[in-house]
């Protein structure tokens, strides 16, 4: 039997993996979990027993969860539709999964679409929830970098509009799949290919296209190195988004939410632009959005 | 006992396959044979015994073999170093691959490179001489679409620039591997949302990272259907390509060289810029680009 009681669990279910935080009445983490199974591995039906195996000992009694993220997607546990632009980041209508065990009483987070031009976000909009409650009254542009990277314009509490980019996944895919994987290397990295990278994709964005290639072939020609063509494909992703997102974050107050290291390299691309970003930790601020979801629901 | 005699062997030795066609004197193809056995697929001392494997019924006696693609790179049967540009599309300088026949003589044709912007070819240099046998005194810019689809500017008979495209396998990874394959479906085209995509991407190249992750929300809110989301995925890549290849093709005389359904995609984009192409098939280019070599050969 685990000594760990939480007051309430805070859960960020996503598509390739789940982590959850036992959480005290004053707000503190008192343990953290993790499981592999994301969304993508799992059916409806499989979601309990996966969240008992993995926080099971956390329960002694009726105990709520708050969840976000994909886990709240039409494959997920249980549909939270979508909430509308504009709208709060928390908006109203939390959804109960279904549950087996009478001690679970489990809500999910809806995500947010926006029609024209269509987008769609799940477990963003807790991270900008989390955001906007350690930050009261910020008006600005967040961006969440990850497999899709977002954009998104906040101001007075309310997401206006955003944008996904799928940079992290051209990234990974580019690098696992076409012929550039040869000219990677296992490892290594090198700044100045990267911001090399994110000039040239953003003083000559239409030939974005064109420099791919050019990657092996400068390591076939050149001895281009491995490090320098990973990095340098990664400034011209990033620099490619930025060009992209310009109307976002020119002349705007920009926060960076997200992994650090990912986070780092928006924020050195950005301060290329001269556009000053803040920089801040994704764990915290999902469990300040989570935190913020569930004080609502007690509220 | 095969009945084709013939005088000579055309081979087209690419990355993933191999086509061979026995040529009588006149220069007509008296028969075809191919193999999946690509250079991608074969360890140097196993090109021999897959050329006989495939063609060895029609070697009846000493045989002139002309071989163009990735069958003379680094990792193919023999090297047949790159020529730079400016050059002709037929470079001197064959290169014999090693044998143990007696009864063979391969003759492998050089690629051809450039050194700033680094790029490289092996093979298209061969339907390009094959277009200039057939196509006397032309001056322009041929494409010749494919997996890394090349623009080639040709003048007086030699290749003085080009560039290299990752467009064909942008396309195939993105959709075989990314977040976009859910919203594909299993079949399909849809001519008018190709060229929505062409003309997006022309028109606003600088949004082409933004316009990605919107076919999977476009399908998610508003039932995109998946031929619409793959034509208009195509259309974006090869509309940002045209974007970035404007400097070879504006104001030129342009052929599209290639195999028929990716060369139509080509001249129907071209011609939505009002920039009218020749297209060519690309079969009947490549034999008489190795006609070409062998006739050097023997000249």
């Amino acid at each position: 039997m685990s000594n760990v009681t939480p007051h309430w669990i805070a859960v960020d279910w996503g598509t390739s993996n789940m982590r959850a935080w036992a959480m005290s009445a004053s707000g503190t983490v008192l343990a953290e979990a993790r499981s592999d199974k994301g969304m993508g591995a799992l059916a409806r039906d499989e979601f309990e027993p996966e969240l008992l195996r993995t926080i099971g000992d956390w329960i002694n009694g009726p105990t709520t969860i708050v969840a976000c993220g994909m886990v709240g997607s039409r494959q997920g546990w249980v549909e939270a539709p979508y909430a509308s632009v504009p709208c709060p980041a928390l908006p109203d209508g939390l959804v109960r999964a279904p549950v087996q065990n009478p001690d679970l009483q489990v809500h999910v987070i809806p995500g947010i679409k926006q029609t024209d031009p269509a987008d769609v976000m799940r477990g963003e909009e807790t991270q900008i929830a989390g955001f906007l409650a350690l930050n009261k009254n910020w008006d600005g542009v967040i961006c969440l970098p990850g497999t899709h990277t977002k954009w998104v314009h906040v101001s007075a509490d309310e997401v206006v509009s955003f944008q996904t980019f799928m940079t992290g996944e051209l990234f990974a895919t580019l690098s696992a799949y076409t012929v550039l994987r040869h000219s990677f290397g296992a490892d290594g990295w090198d700044d100045a290919a990267f911001l090399t990278g994110v000039e040239d994709a953003m003083s000559r964005p239409e030939r974005l296209a064109a420099r791919l290639f050019s990657l092996r072939a400068e390591e076939l020609l050149n001895d281009l190195s491995g490090a320098a063509a990973r990095a340098r494909l990664s400034g011209l992703l990033i620099g490619a988004e930025l060009a992209a997102a310009k109307p976002y974050w020119l002349g705007q107050q920009i926060a960076v939410v997200g992994a650090s290291k990912l986070t780092k390299l928006y924020v050195d691309a950005l301060a290329a632009q001269s556009a000053p970003a803040t920089q801040a930790k994704g764990d915290a601020i999902t469990i300040a959005g989570l935190t913020a979801a569930y004080r609502r629901l007690k509220g």
